[in-house]
């Protein structure tokens, strides 16, 4: 097996130019890196070639590129011209933003023990029902365990060399630099302070926003634009503009999330309904659902849905009434109203900001689909 | 809590130059590098700082700093300069090695489930006792994996800004680049041949010098000196000579390691006597024991052995059997001759190097203590 090129991918010769398919022209360079390091990898190391196809076919099958496309339209916003001399560069670099993202999924379908992704084995589940099928010696959760480290690190690894591998100029390089180290340092920031507000049972909106602004806000929307427009050497005015907008559209598409991860269509979402509660993730909803329901007088309700988060056994009934219990007391409501106060706020940044067609109006697109119901 | 400065290192205002503590120079710069990025991260991440000053805890604590060290004297050798313009921009640029090593560490004490390391708790434990301390919600044991796999990856990806951050010259970083990016991809490749290695069972040599070759040789020797010469702007005779030094240097360094974990001293490899055997460890002393066990018709003894690998109830006495059986066959032996005959041909290579003193002599006693019985 070679590394998986997409079918709706022919070598990069994409007949849509990059402004009408980015994520097609992203899921190009991706495969074409991919196999190249893949091909650079030493004869002694051909039983781990293999175990990074698996690696590659993860990367390659699905996902929206969003942070790429977020990157890509920042950087044509503040002036990068779609067939001038840096396109190609400019490609190459927020590509690398998608390997980031295959390292931050591996490691986080291992740390949530999560199956399925995409409707398809985790990294770890794969390698685990390897060494299980192989009948080898000790015990299988440990080999996928080894498996989907080494491969999210490599994953880690391989974004930095991408990112470097970019023939940008040296200005654009120095620019970059900043969003790009910043973002990084905020994921995994964002990841942990997630993990750490699950296990200590916080409640307050603070950390559920904290997390929300770290963890999505930063990593998925404000730097990934951040870096687009360092890379077309924007101004300080523009750059204070974008980070705001892309502030504001992150956390509406974190809130966004967290009312799909509780009420979404399983068919949208590829989860359960419920599946945060079950997972005990401590989103705003659920901070307001707390409060609001203690401020109603409705202890036990309060009670009911404080112990339904982080239940693995959760009974769809209890789902039910927790969901129910939430929009009671108004704590979608008030969910939906920052979302579209945030959108508001974020489309007033986007409108002063004097960035230029067509990137400004693809910028609102994209933050009008980041936030919507039916997203 | 801020990031540990080692006492012994006055915020890098050394006494010494660094030819004459190149470890101390290194843990100064990584010191102050480490302060710096903590200093960076958003306020909202203040819970995530006192994480990270736990990893600067671990990654200044201890360690012999052997990376940069063959790097820097590989630098030295090829005609760098210690008290020229590019010494602090090599030094910086070199000590990154130190946070790969620290992103290998703790996901490998993560992968082993090891529970000391340099005689204090992993990093994982450490989180996981964190958990139990505070009577958290959910699992200690998966709190203490997320955080050490979050805390591992962020060392990863510091590594490569602390690399890019060193003010190197554009030809400097150019011919730097090759070295760096095959060295985290066979450090990667070589930690899972070993992990896959045990699991199959393997017990063929050339798997066992495969992992050697990429786990330790290459990461650890080979790769570190071709950066030191790449970054002195050495030509390929010079390249070509020093990786054949680092790589065997490198494969005997591993033989060496693979003697001590298995008859070594507690108190110099901190670690238990037969620990590797406990472990599972596919060394090459392990296949000559199983190839010469057998084909002196001892197939009781080598069944003995094959039993004892990986068995985590291994009993003292069932080790003692087994070390002796692997000296009678005189597996011990022909490892001992293979480090002999390594180290002589790299003192070879280093000989018609054509490289600079004092470096060339520096790199023979690097290669001496790295070999030698009394490591």
């Amino acid at each position: 097996m070679v590394a998986v090129i997409p079918e709706r991918v022919v070598d990069g010769n994409l007949d849509e130019d990059i402004d009408a398919a980015v994520h097609l022209h992203v899921e190009a360079v991706l495969a074409r890196y991919l196999a190249t390091r893949r091909a650079d990898l030493p004869g002694l190391a051909r039983t781990f070639a293999t175990a990074v196809d698996t690696l590659s076919d993860f990367a390659l099958r699905g996902g929206k590129r969003i942070r790429p496309t977020f990157a890509w339209w920042g950087w044509r916003a503040a002036g990068g011209a779609a067939d001038g001399p840096s396109a190609d560069a400019v490609l190459t670099a927020i590509s690398a933003l998608e390997l980031i993202q295959t390292c931050a999924l591996v490691h986080d379908d291992l740390m949530d023990a999560s199956e399925l992704r995409r409707g398809r084995p985790t990294v770890h589940v794969r390698f685990t029902e390897e060494h299980r099928a192989g009948s080898w010696l000790g015990v299988p959760e440990r080999f996928g365990m080894a498996a989907a480290i080494l491969l999210g690190d490599l994953a880690l690894a391989w974004a930095d060399d991408m990112f470097e591998s970019a023939p940008l100029t040296e200005p654009m390089r120095a620019a970059a630099r900043g969003p790009w180290q910043a973002m990084r340092a905020e994921m995994f920031a964002g990841q942990y302070l997630d993990v750490l507000a699950q296990a200590e049972g916080d409640e307050s909106e603070e950390r559920a926003l904290g997390v929300a602004r770290l963890k999505t806000a930063a990593y998925t929307v404000e730097r990934p634009l951040h870096l687009g427009v360092a890379l077309a050497g924007a101004d300080q005015d523009t750059v204070d503009a974008i980070r705001t907008f892309g502030t504001d559209i992150g956390v509406a598409f974190q809130l966004r999330d967290d009312l799909l991860g509780v009420y979404g269509d399983t068919e949208v979402t590829g989860k359960p309904a419920g599946d945060d509660l079950r997972e005990g993730k401590r989103t705003l909803l659920v901070s307001l659902g707390l409060r609001r329901a203690a401020q109603a007088g409705r202890h036990a309700d309060a009670d009911l849905l404080r112990a339904a988060l982080g239940d693995p056994e959760l009974a769809p009934d209890t789902i039910e009434r927790v969901c129910a219990l939430m929009v009671e007391v108004g704590a979608v409501d008030e969910v939906e109203r920052r979302i579209d106060a945030l959108t508001s706020a974020a489309m007033a940044a986007l409108d002063t900001s004097g960035l230029a067609e067509p990137g400004r109006t693809r910028l609102a697109d994209l933050a009008i689909a980041a936030t919507r119901r039916d997203r």
